[in-house]
């Protein structure tokens, strides 16, 4: 079901497991693409054109910038990244869904530009385990480690600007989670709108 | 999750197997409730009063119509069927959803007085699978199974006063698909809008 794909935002604080959320939907849903955003970060090894990102001068971010072809756009570490909106919206012609995985800023954004995408928020299961998980990750000394968990922290008082909120406590739950919001989402009478059109000319599938 | 109970709307036109879906569901999940409605309608046997519905005599329910008892009704065949409001809001308050099986007149008061309301509209397969199904039941005439085609087509036209569409194509499909909608709806944000303080205070469940 769904006439067209959707844009499916999936924001979280910091150290939450968003990366690894967003890695297994893919996997498990061939209708769901990852978006590629521009950034004028430096490519990292391995990182290609195109399918990592799409990357960018500055002079070359900027001026998407001014000419609206950013659905959403910030700043994190000294670097721009931003989701192009001709990628978007050529996905989602050909029916597949997109998935932002976009800081809060931006999906703020998102929802200005683009009002039918999903936002779900994911939630630690509590503030302890939030820390806990930004420290196990060890490769940061520890005023790196404060500052990430006091922008966690003020990333989750935007929980309010989204649709859905999924706790990610075990990962293939949360995962099941989205699933079932996104299935649901396709559901929705406003993404077929000619469900009554085709059902008058024959069978519904 | 989900902080209080919720309304859902499950309406579709006669002989898209409405019932059994509400049934399957009430039975699959003991959070859902069936919502008694009032009636000028005379008991049948084996009928309770509070259970199956709440039997009153017309002059009883045009009193609750007046006095906004009821968060919707209708006339049907002759008879008024209604959904009392004391009744919902009891059984939400207890954290229980309770799904109402009604007109799709019904429906649209529906969404006017309880705007958190989830309306679900259940689509045949087909308009020859509709007209089969009405047909094999057998116990009318062919004036009276004219009859209710015609509603029904006249039905269909409501489709997009409803937020999600199910096609009953096959059963279990069509309740996994309405208990989908459910488990998305009730990880909404503005269905649980303690969720941070609750994140603060301790562990999300």
């Amino acid at each position: 079901m769904a006439e067209k794909g959707m844009v499916i935002v999936v924001s979280a604080p910091s150290g939450t497991g968003k990366g690894a959320i967003i890695e297994k939907l893919i996997d498990n849903d061939p209708n769901i693409r990852h978006s590629v955003s521009a950034t004028t970060r430096k490519p990292r090894k391995g990182e290609k054109e195109g399918v990592s990102y799409f990357f960018k001068t500055r002079g070359e971010f900027e001026a998407m910038i001014k000419d609206g072809a950013l659905v959403e756009w910030d700043e994190y570490c000294g670097n721009y990244y931003g989701t192009p909106r001709d990628y978007i919206e050529k996905t989602m012609q050909e029916g597949l869904d997109v998935v932002l995985d976009i800081t809060v800023a931006g999906a703020v954004d998102i929802k200005e530009g683009c009002p039918g995408a999903v936002m779900i928020f994911v939630l630690p299961p509590s503030l302890a385990e939030l820390e806990k998980r930004i420290k196990s990750r060890g490769t940061e000394d520890e005023e790196a480690i404060r500052k990430r968990l006091e922008y966690s922290y003020s990333e989750l008082r935007h929980v309010n600007k989204y649709d859905y909120i999924v706790v990610n406590d075990d990962l293939d739950t949360a995962v099941l989670e989205v699933e079932t919001i996104i299935s649901a989402e396709r559901m929705k009478y406003t993404r077929n709108p000619s469900i009554l059109d085709n059902l008058y000319k024959g069978e519904l599938k």
